[in-house]
């Protein structure tokens, strides 16, 4: 017996429709590509993208299922664009900026990408690129006539503001079915090609509607809202879609990150509610401790994730700005929101202390995210704090498969999506990563974290990075391998440092050895490569052996 | 193009599923029908649910799509009936116990309930009902061996505790289709008989979803919620899914919804939130002002919906116990929640008193519901807080027609549910009733407000109640007739009446005719009844005609 309730399918414009019929003289606050603050409303954000998706049919023959790129700053030309292209079933797939060109050229061709919208900023970028980009029939430049470059080398280079013009602002959404594609977003890939994400309109919107809960980011229509986390970094975290959804105001930092002008637009704008990752934090808080005068009595919270977020800046927020830190957790297979640090009802009575235990660690998983880790044999582990495993997720805004089946080994029968985070459960199901399962160190079918043995190494005397591989071993398939750059000057030896580890951690996790460089190589987005790292020992042997 | 995303159907037991894994030990208090205060946790809440699944198909040969009532007060066991059965495709069908015989009897026939779940409460009513109850198979009795009534004339009586002592709480949920029903639930039928709104799966979980929103009912995991709202009346306001999904503690009232009864479990539970009718709050207020000692501390809000909430009432709460109140509006058929009363940011200005005249409006539609009002003819009329037209709603969790096809004509050839509501909308998109469609008088084509009309006339001194009904006209098609009902020994005069109206409405609404009576005619809601006044005056023509 079916229900009878209507057929209403959950697609991402209905979101801008809400916001532009109930919001539409909510602003949305952008600081261009070209300079200026520009300033735009959802009402208009509505006239815009509904001009842009009948423009893109016309002119640019984009049709339904047809994969369209965008290379662009969070602005509100990237949001029409968004809402454009989705609103007619193309697939609007974000590039990163920041990866590697061969990447690039990878992504580009293996979406099929036959349009990309570009922000001035990376016409350059293009301009090198395109001759291994046969199939992209042409470049739109997101912005206006008197901003077009003069002599671009692009093929089919159109100008953004004239293709809009041609629009027609009460252009008909067609009727679609919530399972079609509306985003893609590939991994970054630090092992193999990149893969490819493919959003749904319902995943999206189940998405966006997840985010918005008290216990996630708790956005309501008085909050203004800064995505500092990318448009092209996993659907910024929903904000695009989430702000709208409640009627937030909108404050869009463009391509400056730098902690003065994040600074300006907070203050500027009152944003009371940002999301980033920890190294923007990291220099929002810098530029406020040079210049002791500024606050921040607007920003009620702060969304952190995207890696480890270090407790200090944490404790900085909250303890000298008396900003709250919301603590999450996810992924671009997650669209990405797995988990947020939100406080249990039933740990309001832990003193503050105990509290800050649990509060740093990743958080917890909301209605839509099922979670469980598990052994190598797909086992259960115990929610003990304790225990680690691989960490896996379920839920209807988590991928099922890679585009064009990549990376299969990741899904398994029971429709669980294997991390590739290792971590641990505590017993009010807070979840604390641990590794990366291809970094853990697998001694004699144990597991140790490479990364509690690079956190103890750093509290070493002398110490300035560390990092933990694992080495083969023949009787333990693996031992640790602890790679320590020397702080300028100091004195730290082997010893020292295994001295220092004794006692921090488990007697069977010291590194067999330790070994002094100059430098441990890095990723373009700052993180230790241990990719590189392992490539650099791969022939190393234990003496001891 | 289709998303890769997972398929994850929506339905009502994954809302249990999340509650038990990761808020297990979440309090459920109840107030049992039995006499004590019972406690259990969303674990247990699982497996009992899981058990009286497995013993309902067991041993009561219940089946996907077999229609279930329940006739209960808000307890744990309704839960467990209400998750137990929606697990397993059946539908629970909520009876309300204020009912008349004669409605009860129609609905349980035309539903085709095959077994009644009744609380002790309300066994002396089935075992007068049954015998126009052919089709239904038995009832089970919802309380344990030793309160079991010794001699029930019941038709196959089962004890509940007996029956759930037979099932298997590791049961597993079969696989369903989010759009299989799972509830039903019927309307009033203030004309006509009552039609039946069936939920599904996906419906009641993205209505919750909506419902936990900041701008909605705002729930977290920190909250203790008290449903006081009944399962039987639209889903308790969603609170017996939203309430679960975030983890909050749940408070439940049972039979005892008196004043001194609610402040207790408020009071001793630590209740942060709380729903129900106006009558309700008014009953508990009443019971404050009675014993001035005491406070509401932990009381940080109040949903009040249902009915047209005094302004005085959200005033006692806000003013006198710094509670929070929320105004909403719905009904059955929008599975009930339509619209919040929460600021939107671009209200933040106002000033305290000028926020207050909207603020006692209805309230604005959250992502998920759509919402126009519309002359006779559907044109749309603006959003002017002056207009007011025919008020049609759209959305996932809005019927798009009733069982068996009852009542048609309420839904439109786009998806538009009339539900019967005459409304204004406001520039900033707050809604305000201003009355039913069947009870508005229409004069020349343009509409009077007979509950405007009637507010006006219960200023005139010596009034004591009004009602304004439509008297068909040769010119006008109709007029308005005011009825009145004088206070005890009061002198007041028709144009006393007519007189005190002037300058208050408009001079084209003033009534035709005064006329006096000893007692106006009221459903067993309360409310006045049209229905019956228009009747009494079927024959009436005004003399100046």
């Amino acid at each position: 017996m079916l229900g009878l309730m209507q057929d209403w399918p959950l697609l991402v414009t209905r979101i801008l429709d809400h916001a532009a019929q109930w919001h539409g003289d909510r602003e949305i606050v952008s600081r261009s590509v070209e300079g200026p603050i520009h300033r735009t409303t959802y009402a208009e954000l509505d006239r815009r993208a509904r001009s842009i998706a009948s423009a893109a049919g016309r002119e640019l023959n984009i049709k339904r299922g047809d994969v369209i790129a965008t290379m662009a700053w969070n602005g509100w030309r990237h949001l029409e664009v968004w809402y454009g292209l989705m609103g007619i079933g193309a697939v609007v797939h974000t590039l990163n900026p920041r990866l590697f060109a061969d990447q690039l050229d990878y992504i580009v061709n293996h979406a099929g990408d036959q349009w990309i919208f570009t922000d001035l900023t990376f016409v350059p970028i293009f301009e090198k690129l395109q001759d291994r980009l046969a199939a992209v029939k042409g470049f739109v430049v997101m912005t206006d006539r008197a901003h077009m470059p003069a002599e671009t080398k692009l093929r089919n280079p159109i100008c953004y503001e004239d293709l809009i013009a041609s629009g027609d602002t009460g252009f008909a959404w067609p009727q679609l079915d919530e399972n079609e594609a509306c985003g893609m977003c590939y991994t970054s890939g630090t092992t193999g090609n990149p893969k490819g994400v493919v959003y749904s309109h319902r995943s999206n919107v189940l998405h966006a509607m997840m985010a918005v809960a008290p216990d996630a980011l708790a956005l309501s229509s008085r909050d203004t809202v800064m995505p500092v986390v990318p448009m092209f970094h996993a659907n910024s975290w929903s904000l695009a879609f989430s702000a709208p959804m409640v009627g937030a105001k909108l404050v869009m930092p463009g391509p400056k990150l730098d902690g003065q002008s994040l600074y300006e637009l907070i203050d500027a704008e009152q944003v009371t509610m940002s999301a980033a990752v920890p190294t923007i934090w990291l220099m929002l808080l810098h530029h406020l401790e040079q210049n002791p005068h500024l606050k921040l009595p607007h920003l009620e919270r702060v969304a952190i994730g995207g890696s480890a977020c270090p407790e200090a800046l944490m404790r900085a927020f909250v303890e000298r700005y008396d900003t709250e830190v919301l603590h999450a957790w996810g992924m671009t297979e997650s669209s990405p929101l797995g988990t947020f640090g939100a406080r249990k009802g039933t740990l309001k009575h832990l003193a503050h202390e105990e509290w800050w235990r649990i509060k740093v660690k990743q958080g917890r998983p909301p209605f839509g995210v099922e979670m469980k880790i598990t052994d190598d044999e797909g086992r259960a582990l115990p929610h003990d704090g304790k225990a680690f495993g691989r960490l896996k997720i379920r839920g209807p805004a988590i991928a099922k498969s890679y585009f064009k089946d990549d990376g299969a080994s990741s899904f398994d029968a029971e429709g669980w999506f294997d991390t590739g985070d290792v971590s641990t459960l505590d017993e009010h199901g807070y979840m604390a990563i641990t590794d990366r399962s291809k970094d853990v160190i697998k001694s004699g079918g144990e597991w140790i974290s490479s990364i509690e043995l690079e956190n103890a190494a750093i509290g070493c005397p002398g110490v300035a990075e560390a990092a933990a591989i694992g080495i083969a071993h023949p009787k333990w398939s693996e031992r640790p391998l602890l790679v320590v750059v020397k702080k300028a000057n100091a004195e730290v030896s082997r010893e020292d440092v295994l001295a220092h580890l004794t006692g921090k951690v488990a007697k069977w996790w010291l590194p067999d050895d330790v070994v002094f460089v100059d430098e441990i190589p890095h990723t373009a987005a700052g993180k230790i490569s241990k990719l590189t790292l392992r490539q650099m020992f791969k022939d190393f042997v234990f003496e001891a052996n």
